[in-house]
């Protein structure tokens, strides 16, 4: 028998005698079949597949043979094209990176730190993500249940891996790194159910820049991307969704040490002027609101201010800057009074003065742990003190952190996160695939009807006696424009008249709009006579996602659909407070507040009208897509102004 | 004499017996004035005081006792409230900052690091900022020429400190921490200065939250908020502005080690598949490009590979993976390959896998010198392995970085920094203050001719046969409006007439327009008949600023303006290449090349505008405020369709 360093070496595993349990295969692509098959047909129970040098460099023929044996096997095979599993409780271990290495010069160099077990888990599709992910935990002294990264997939997938932790007892959060994903829903609702549980699920999906090569054509079917999609169901299941590795390092962290915050109201209680000034800025640009201090408040912070218990050059405002010659005491001091306001708490002492020293984080933390508030910690700078500071936090589990900027970011995520109130979501049938028709306006009206999505008036008229009855009809001011489908962009060819307040302007329109139908040869379809209704212009519509199924999506319409681009999407059918929640998500989403002669829209509406069109989508699975631009809202009121639905011709 | 700690003890500076030449005081505020005196009158030269509890807390006497004293004698003070000074070539070192601090159990801890004597300097309104700053180098192995904090700059400001370290032969970086400057055009000079004699300068300014209190009006005057003019200032003056205390420290680390880049085109090259997709996401994050490679490129690289030199599964694509199996030697031979394309070059070899190892920095250290290329490098984590890596490219100043988001984020802020083409910044006269009057629309329409902004042709008429006289002149279509001046938003009271595209159009609308002229009680005035122009409209306003003088603003205008509130702006006069970058901040310059049937804005023609309307209100100190609304631009040609200006009535 041969040895490698004292190890006995089999020449197969029939020679080994019994079944292992796990087989961790590093040769060459090409060998890697017959060694898989080998092990197989020995009663191998599951296989880490290292070796690269299969679908991701093109050879399918190599990545089929080991579905194949798959198939015909009982042997579960994770990768190929992984670093494996590490299980911080069992100590099981495939990674390919080792401890420690040896440097040029001889010495021995550490080189990669292994994190204390704790109740974050991985599931990856990168190797050197996990990596980073692992040493970051370790850095911060946070806790890892396991890092499982899953390679091309060809058996174990992500999914699969994330069911298992949500189920696992030691697991409290899941961080998840994906590239892309193969069954929407199902993977959905294993989110929703680790939610149910109490966990938190944080979520990084690559190939954001993909998305910027979106077609130039303008509708929902069009301009939401997989990444949006995917963002924003994920969104809806309750995930954090990040955008950069560290985001889902700094926030799994965070979400397995403190409670999500109910709302946005941030307090910031630190001895640095500078920084204090900064976490201002940086609360804004996160989307938190730094809360007023209550009358009551104020006078205690002033007597504490009296009673030399914080310094006297102390100003009794949020952030409250308790000045580099605040003590332990008076962070204690100020702490015990503000500790019940707000929903985040910030808390940056900073550890360099001479009258600061650690045992602040003692009486930091005992009141911390007595309410239910988020808490983070800021503690920067790279010295053993400032390294003290954070790790007696961090052993005393109250998320810490080096950087302002990091802390809140996460508290900015943190306080959007929605609350998942479903069970699950629905698998429902997508259209079938095949041409689209467009559907008839008249059927459309009536759908939309039903659904309580109301249009604005309108009648359809060929003559000239009839445009004027239909004007009277509808009240002044009337918009008229071309009636027919086949016209897309109908404002760009002058095929719509604003603000038609008299008869006589009604006959001149009539008169222009049948010259352009003309000429355009749609002359037989008529044209529409209309209701003004002014208010911020929303584009709400609806289509089938290969991966999630039937989607919706809302977000800045009319003349910005194509400037901004701005859209959030759900996976349909929506509920109110998801829409609510994610309409948060909007890049401007401050022009739903109002803007020059446009009043705030009411956002209990928008909710309604999202859900009302999700549901269609839900209930008549012929439709293909569906779009309502605008979609307009003036106060308490969503009227669909323009809209069109295309229907599968091949059911 | 009494003693402390062995240091003898003065109870007066005339004790003392010859003039000090620095003076640190650090007793409670209200002894300052008369120990600050004792010292001037003794012949002390420079007094740096720490106490606060000054104009910080309301206490303006005690401020002003200071103030007196440097009036009336030779003695410089800086501060107070300040930590003063720490210079890392001679030591002195004014901070209060120990370097150690016993840990309660009575360890000896490192309170803060510092670094190595380089060439950054540190102007700061903040002493908490400039220990992280300070802190933060030490951890990079970054160099620091010194620090100067300002305090409350009851003498020595914050511009005085930066024109000595522009004129100071050690430095060749200046990093900048203001709340606020008093006279904007001097300080932007000095920045000119500094980047006349090869240095960078790089910019935070504090109190971006207060412009989120913008006036919910619509003008130039009222719309851009003091953060936005100084930023604007800084950035045309060749300043990085960043927006938080870490960015401060990665692009002054980075602008200290590498050049700036000519361009945004981008070259990655790592050894992780994860971190390739991330860079490439993040890229756009930052508006850096991808560059693509060349057909010789590729080729080398497949033979690269085939020869063995890169591994087998290599795809010769940018973001450049050689994947975990890369030896240094491959990371060689393929910079050796591309270290000549693009402007950025992005080097991040994970130190993990077992093929790696340190000897891959002096291979790539080597290339990176020979290129004049913007070279920055990414080693993620915080084993002593990764630390390794790390050291190895500091010492041999190549930038490297721990997170690929600073990385990249510090690229995109290089490569939209303005390279200065001026010699100074004109001090001019600001109108005077007092009440403004709005000029004539005659004056301003041959005021703007004469500076080459072409208005729209226009008729102003009073009479139904002037009105088809003067849309036959101009040529159909036609818009008509308002004349008067004393309507503000025309379109939002129906003042607006579009596309009329015939006489009886014409003459309907003029019917209309009189009588709603009639009841807003401005017929008088009469109807302005306006050539139809159609393109990208955007506002271009001017206006005295109260610290930068007379500044000009160009953003998204017509429909966009209060909706977006998307404007740059820049000091008058304005040279047209600095408007160009300018224009690259804007959140939503994609809406300059076109959208929908709005054709691209030709970015030529922009600058020019922008430049002549800062002429005008550089030549006409008379003039309070001026604004396009919209100022329209189709292809190469650009016509301002609205406009206004108001004089003062003080001159």
């Amino acid at each position: 028998m041969n040895q490698i360093d004292g190890d006995k070496v089999f020449k197969g595993f029939g020679e080994i005698g019994k079944p292992v349990d796990l087989v961790v295969v590093a040769v060459p692509a090409s060998f890697v079949p017959d060694v898989v098959k080998d092990a197989a047909e020995n009663g191998a129970k599951a296989a880490v597949v290292v070796s690269g040098g299969f679908s991701e460099t093109g050879n399918d023929r190599l990545e089929n043979a080991l579905r194949q044996i798959v198939q015909t096997s009982n042997l579960r095979i994770l990768g190929p094209n992984t670093v494996g599993i590490m299980d911080f409780y069992t100590g099981v271990d495939t990674f390919f990176i080792r401890e420690f290495k040896t440097s040029l010069n001889g010495g021995s160099l550490k080189n990669m730190a292994y994190p204390k077990p704790g109740a974050v888990a991985l599931v990856s599709q990168s190797g050197a993500l996990a990596t980073y992910f692992i040493d970051a935990f370790a850095e911060r002294n946070g806790g890892i249940r396991a890092v499982a990264c899953v390679g091309n997939q060809v058996d174990v997938k992500a999914e699969e891996l994330v069911s298992f932790f949500v189920e696992d007892e030691l697991t409290k959060v899941l961080a998840v790194y994906v590239e892309g994903v193969a069954d929407g829903r199902s993977f959905l609702n294993h989110v929703l159910r680790a939610r149910k549980l109490g966990k938190q699920v944080v979520v990084l999906k690559a190939g954001r820049s993909k998305t910027t090569e979106k077609a130039a054509y303008t509708h929902t079917a069009s301009m939401v991307g997989e990444w949006d999609v995917f963002v924003g169901a994920f969104r809806q299941a309750g995930a954090v969704v990040v955008e950069s590795v560290k985001e889902l390092v700094d926030v799994a962290y965070a979400a397995s040490l403190t409670n999500f915050p109910q709302g946005r109201r941030l307090l910031v209680l630190t001895n640095a002027g500078g920084f204090s000034v900064s976490s201002s800025d940086l609360a804004e640009l996160n989307g938190l609101e730094l809360l007023q201090f209550p009358e009551d408040v104020i006078e205690g912070l002033v007597s504490l201010r009296s009673s030399g218990k914080i310094p006297p050059i102390v100003v009794p405002n949020n952030p409250l800057d308790l000045s580099g010659s605040a003590t332990p005491e008076s962070f204690e001091a100020s702490y015990g009074l503000l500790s019940g306001l707000g929903d985040i708490h910030l808390l940056m002492p900073l550890h360099t003065p001479p009258a600061m020293n650690e045992s602040v984080v003692e009486k930091l933390v005992k009141k911390a742990k007595a309410v239910h508030k988020t808490v983070l910690v800021c503690c920067p700078g790279s010295s053993e003190y400032a390294a003290l500071f954070r790790r007696l936090f961090s052993e005393n589990d109250v998320p810490v952190f080096r950087d302002l900027e990091d802390a809140l970011r996460v508290a900015g995520l943190l306080a959007k996160t929605i609350t998942p109130q479903r069970d699950g979501f629905p698998h429902v049938r997508s259209a079938a695939a095949g041409s689209a028709k467009p559907m008839s306006r008249s059927a459309l009206i009536s759908l939309l009807r039903e659904n309580c999505l109301e249009p604005v008036d309108e009648i359809i008229v060929f003559r000239e006696s009839e445009a004027l009855k239909a004007a009277r009809e509808i009240g002044f001011p009337v918009v008229m424009k071309l009636a027919s489908e086949k016209v897309a962009h109908k404002s760009d060819v002058g095929g719509v008249v604003l603000n038609l307040s008299e008869e006589s302007q009604v006959v001149e329109a009539f008169r222009r709009l049948m010259n352009l139908a003309a000429k355009l040869g749609v002359e037989g379809d008529g044209l529409v006579v209309q209701e003004t209704f002014k208010g911020l212009e929303l584009i709400v519509g609806g289509k089938n996602d290969r991966v999630f199924g039937p989607v919706v999506t809302v977000g800045l319409g009319g003349f910005f659909t194509e400037a901004l681009r701005d859209t959030v999407s759900l996976v349909a059918p929506a509920q109110p407070h998801e829409v609510k929640t994610m309409l948060q998500y909007l890049k401007h989403k401050q022009l739903l507040y109002g803007f020059r002669n446009i009043p705030p829209a009411d956002i209990d509406t928008i909710a309604k009208a999202v859900t009302n069109l999700s549901n269609i989508i839900i209930k008549n699975p012929t439709i293909t897509t569906i779009e309502i631009n605008p979609l307009t809202i003036s106060h308490k009121k969503a009227k669909a102004v323009d809209f069109r639905a295309t229907l599968t011709t091949n059911t």
